[in-house]
């Protein structure tokens, strides 16, 4: 590990028993409270991405507001919303994806994605991929491509990367934590 | 008006009669979706705040995040975070107000705030002002200083900039539209 991913780990703290009993609850809020913490988070993940050619950052609601802002900022591309239903104004498509316990939707605008657009996902964590399958599905409904996910922290033994290599994304992800 | 608060302006979508009937909402959206004018958003906020000491920015959930992350970076200072009720991992306090029908409840860590803090809240749109009266009570109940509130959009007929300054609290904000 370099210093600043040390930097970035350290600051992310971890709640036992959070939202129940047996998980340990990784918190970005914390992250968030340390400016060169949060620094060093954006500019890792420019650094990946400035070369690749990336069009457009996609965050997903609501912690992915949180870093895909910054990140579409210093990429100087146009940052793309997926939300909870009802809550964008434009015409937007749906894409429903199963939880643990249930179902759950995200929407986008139809006009945000172009055909072509190459688009970057933004999320602060990759547990077991679900919201981030159904972000890609949306994104190439409108036909852009998506190659790539970014996450602050993932969760290895939840499947996310694998399930997202399936689809032909990759996943880059800051640090790590076992168990889930 | 100047060059970049005319960008900042026009790159806000109307769309009329949403959520309902009689209603214009304004789409800030389609502003980050115009990445100089999303940036300049940024850098004028920043600018009106970079020599006032603020020590802390508080985003609330959830468009509040997507600016009050990059203000927050951009000033060097720890961005906070205010959420809906059972989202914050860490020990909260609650706060409730009132909405056109019905309440709603706001939370933050107990230790994101401390004595002596001089906080920036940032939001997207000053209406009411319900919001941001509940986070200013949050953030004085923890002892920390609220002078100043900054938001893109400001929908003068509503009476948020008044009910703010009884309070104490500036209203800064980039672009106003008439109407609500």
């Amino acid at each position: 590990m370099n210093p600043q991913l040390d930097l970035i780990k350290s600051s992310i703290k971890s709640i036992p028993n959070y939202p129940k009993e047996g998980i340990i609850f990784r918190d970005i809020t914390s992250l968030l409270e340390v400016p060169e913490a949060f620094q060093a988070t954006i500019d890792a993940i420019v650094a990946e991405f400035k070369d690749k050619g990336i069009t457009k950052v996609v965050g997903t609601e609501s912690r992915g507001f949180i870093f895909g802002a910054p990140v579409a900022l210093a990429l100087g591309v146009p940052f793309v919303l997926v939300r909870k239903p009802n809550k964008l104004p434009r015409e937007t498509i749906s894409q429903s994806y199963t939880l643990e316990y249930g179902e759950d939707t995200l929407e986008i605008h139809t006009d945000s994605i172009q055909a072509g657009d190459n688009v970057l996902i933004l999320d602060d964590l990759l547990a077991t991929g679900g919201t981030v399958e159904a972000t890609v599905k949306l994104i190439r409904r409108l036909n852009g491509n998506v190659e790539h996910a970014a996450f602050v922290i993932w969760l290895p033994v939840l499947g996310g990367a694998e399930r997202l290599e399936k689809m032909g994304v990759k996943s880059f992800s800051l640090v790590s934590f076992d168990g889930h």
